[in-house]
């Protein structure tokens, strides 16, 4: 069987299953029980019964049509890989394309059942959709899950060993966090903590694995409860050693799959907060009156990075930009000798230099390098099919990051692969003049990251162009290289910068089928200053790389924006010094040369 | 009696009627049955309950105790009002002053009942007051309205005459619109709308009057549907040509006071939209389960003006600039005279130049000139008492605006008396860095007013400064100063700029005690460019007259900056010019000077 046949024959074996239960139409959304943007191949259902591989999209089933809705990021690969397998493409944000749920409002019959498993939708999702579909006669089963009876090699449940992150990375006790997250869980009138949330889990307890791709975390519930705390993971991931670990922070370890009937088993007067958009329906279901929907304090305390894990990210983005220098050398060594360099060697030339670092873990995301006009297209990774080879013109957007035991990493830089041509100056610079105004910003406490980004934006505009990604996310401490709650883009996020949040900076230029622009680097939020008017924060870059020299257009620039260049490369030099051997050094000088008129 | 104890007396009284209907605590806010910002005598009951002036504050009564809630804009006036009355002032805003419903919650026994007028508290206010009540076991009672019984001399109800605002001005007849709005009302599966808000019935009918101070409105509701729409009003307001004239448009009048009744009559199966956080509980009470909550199109529909407003407002901006030309230089000769000078006159000296401007209706808001540390109280307004003698030093700060038939202008000019020092020039020219900043925004469709306002912001922060008012709000055509749905703050607000909308751009710097400043334009919103990305628009200044040159400190501006001003100056210029006799053109020449370095 083809790739295609497979795919039908897949969706015929789901038909069955959905006739079987009375459900009219199914949805298949891409996401876990944790509900995580990032997800281990046990739950990739719905890659499974599409084909389509890209990280967003959900699946829409019915009796005799299947439906894929998706982005403007993934259209074109979409498009491809839906071929010939019946799966009708929704290019999500069009004015022509409906919602999931007003589509089947409109196409399905008075009566009818739509179907979804309710472990892969929050509790918020599914009193939405319920609410939708009841008001015109629909009906929503919320506990269909076909899926084993359908995918007969399902991959298993990630079993990769669980391990500790010292305290000396973490710089605070999992015991600690913990009485601090319940101190705040008491102020909300709650006694218990229901966190579902990798990332969360993994800060909290200080423990990792590599359960999903590129994010260290361990697949598992946790509930935080003063009088002893329960992990829910399979027991197979927790050695002896961890297991006592996890005892001395009063956290017992329990089955992944006992979290149902624990909560169900939970006495009728717990109170047990749970945030509703952020945790799953059948867990919510489970709590029954127990729950108390609110506001976890762990988002916040995770994304506010204490002493030690600052130091650590310091010392990682040291080893990040050494190892940048000894891989970019690589690609220009290559390049000069006229030796075949594609995308995906690029990426490669990164990955083997960044592994020779100390404290290194793993790639924080699949490495991005776009040439020419796959830079353009936002979230592309190259494959086997896809790598072109680099020449000598044109420009590289190089997006990619590493985890350390001490830190977690994110930088884009584009570079001119030849003398580049006035376009791609004048681009580079309206772009890189947006990164610099965000990268300079002072502003009181209680700012947000949605009123600084149009300092980012601006420029581009004026000039009648844009970029519609956010332009900075919080990143993780060795975890997710996207966090919230803090986000730096045009939507409104509630959530306010403060010190020790460390976001990225990476406003970006995107001409289809020419070229795709983007300048990365991670900030931290440190104080500024205090006035009669209160306290103001500014952002401290922490990346250590330059950026291409031959890509600034000068006469577009304040001399403001030439000093900055010049300091942070300064900066570049001084703290990457020690690290690199005489030939690096030149190289280095050399790309932090001063940026004159 | 003084006037205090005439407060205690009133206070009595009402505890009275609250022991009388078993209310326990009593919430009397600041607004009417419209739910409106600017109110008539009629329903300034918080004001007469406790002698408190100001435009925004909330007064709560209990058995024995009464605090009035207000913001930092009235500390120093409510703590003068308030003192000897009983009434503790509450400071909002403040990390220790609790809010209203926690306050209630946390000092009321269980089981006791608060009681409110439901006819001025929205019904998305009701709902949540009483379910954060109900919580805590205590009762709400919203229908408790005892004021007639203790206000024996109660103002009566407006009674200014109805006229209908022309065409030839208004740009559209009512009839179109109210197609234009039942169509839209369609949409949202509503067969008819309930208008509450005065200026929404004023535009919806072209019509005016003058029933609260600087707001040509009529106080009425208006039933818009189909077969007919019903004008709810006090018939005295309407003369016979008015009823021929609302009669053309299929608009019936009934009594105001009918309002409750006809929504509790109308037939069970319509369907009448209205706005939840904008329409009084009382009457989505009357409505029952033919009401429908949802968004009214008319707040955007009246935003965004027509060709014939637009050109309108031109009209009215040269007029009011050139009144203003007038006003300045009287009030210059007058200093240059020693003739004594104080806020007071320089707000009469304004009101006297513009109302012999054709077609000047009134003033749109009370003059502000505060002088010196007066311009640093945010909503000052000089009264007999407060106000002082301007001398040949400082800054005054006069913010007002007119009504006339073809435009409402708002302008805040802020002016040096004498030779300004370094930290007055500074500090203006920070304020104006911002203005122009948002000035010379370009955005592309579907910005908000709260993405753009850092852009006004910035300077101030870098320099460890801000405000805390917002940057920009709507302004009315011949109609409230104030208007939305836009406004450009740092608060989220929905609503995106559209071409057509008049919205102003002003940033300030208040130090207390030292002097306050405010640049204000009224900006229009037009279309700047079309591109690969989209539509781009841009602001366009209509606001008339030359800011003050010796403020600026060129030192700390861009060139770019500096030709803002420059272009501005000419634009104003040419714009005047025909509307001024010899020696306002030689006074106006010089202003308008260019700025150099």
């Amino acid at each position: 069987m083809t790739m295609k046949e497979e795919i039908i024959a897949r969706l015929a074996a789901f038909r069955a299953e959905m006739t079987r239960e009375g459900v009219a139409a199914a949805i298949i959304p891409q996401t876990d029980p944790h509900l995580g943007e990032y997800i281990a191949d046990h739950w990739q259902v719905r890659r499974w019964l599409s084909g389509f591989t890209g990280s967003a999209g959900t699946l829409v089933i019915t009796d005799r049509e299947a439906f894929l809705w998706t982005d403007s990021r993934y259209f074109l690969q979409a498009a491809q890989q839906l071929e010939g397998t019946t799966i009708t493409l929704m290019k999500e944000g069009l004015p022509e394309t409906p919602g999931i749920t007003p589509y089947l409002i409109s196409h399905l019959v008075k009566g009818a059942t739509v179907g979804i498993d309710g472990l892969l939708f929050s509790s918020t999702a599914v009193a939405q959709l319920r609410s939708s579909l009841e008001k015109h006669g629909l009906k929503l089963n919320a506990h269909f899950s076909p899926i084993d009876a359908c995918w007969k090699d399902r991959p298993a449940l990630p079993d990769a060993p669980v391990f500790v992150h010292d305290e000396k990375y973490a710089g605070r006790a999992a015991a600690d966090k913990i009485a601090d997250i319940l101190r705040e869980v008491k102020e909300q009138g709650a006694t218990a903590l229901l966190i579902s949330d990798l990332a969360e889990v993994a800060w909290t307890l200080n423990i990792r694995s590599r359960d999903v791709n590129c994010n260290p975390v361990a697949t598992s519930f946790l509930y935080l409860a003063p009088i002893g705390s329960t992990l829910f993971i399979d027991e197979v991931k927790v050695d002896e050693a961890t297991r006592t670990y996890l005892a001395s922070a009063n956290v017992a370890v329990a089955p992944y799959s006992a979290i149902l009937d624990f909560l169900k088993a939970l006495p009728a007067d717990a109170t047990v907060l749970y945030e509703a958009p952020r945790t799953a329906d059948r867990l919510v279901d489970a709590l029954g009156l127990r729950g108390v929907a609110g506001a976890s304090p762990v988002p916040m305390m995770k994304a506010v990075k204490n002493s030690t894990q600052i130091a650590g990210i310091r010392n990682a983005m040291e080893k990040d930009g050494a190892a940048l220098v000894g891989a970019f050398m690589e690609i220009e060594r290559r390049m000069r000798q006229g030796i075949k360099l594609t995308e995906l060697d690029v990426a490669d030339i990164l990955t083997e230099y960044r592994s020779q670092q100390e404290l290194y873990f793993d790639e924080s995301f699949e490495t991005i390098a776009g040439y020419g006009p796959h830079g353009a297209i936002v979230h592309y990774s190259a494959t086997e099919e896809s790598s072109v080879e680099i020449h000598p013109e044109g420009l590289l957007l190089i997006d990619s990051g590493a985890q350390y035991l001490d830190g977690t990493t994110d930088i884009t830089r584009t570079i001119a692969m030849g003398t580049p041509t006035n376009q791609e100056r004048h681009d580079f610079t309206l772009v890189m003049k947006g990164h610099i105004a965000l990268a300079s910003a002072i502003y009181p406490e209680g700012t947000r990251g949605d009123q600084l980004d149009v300092l980012a934006h601006q420029y581009l505009w004026r000039d009648g162009a844009n970029y519609l990604h956010g332009t900075g996310h919080g990143v993780g401490h060795f975890l997710n290289v996207h966090e919230g709650p803090q986000s730096i883009r045009l939507n409104h996020m509630p959530a306010t910068l403060r010190p020790g949040m460390l976001t990225s900076d990476e406003p970006g230029l995107y001409r289809a089928g020419i070229h795709g622009i983007r300048c990365e680097n991670l900030v931290l939020t440190v104080n500024a200053f205090t006035t009669e008017f209160g306290r103001f924060y500014r952002f401290e870059p922490m990346t250590l790389f330059p950026w291409d020299l031959s890509l600034f257009d000068t006469a577009i620039m304040t001399d403001e924006e030439i000093n900055w260049v010049n300091g942070y490369h300064q900066t570049v030099r001084e703290r990457l010094w020690p690290r690199l051997n005489d030939q690096q050094k030149a190289w280095l000088q050399e790309k932090t040369r001063p940026l004159t008129r």
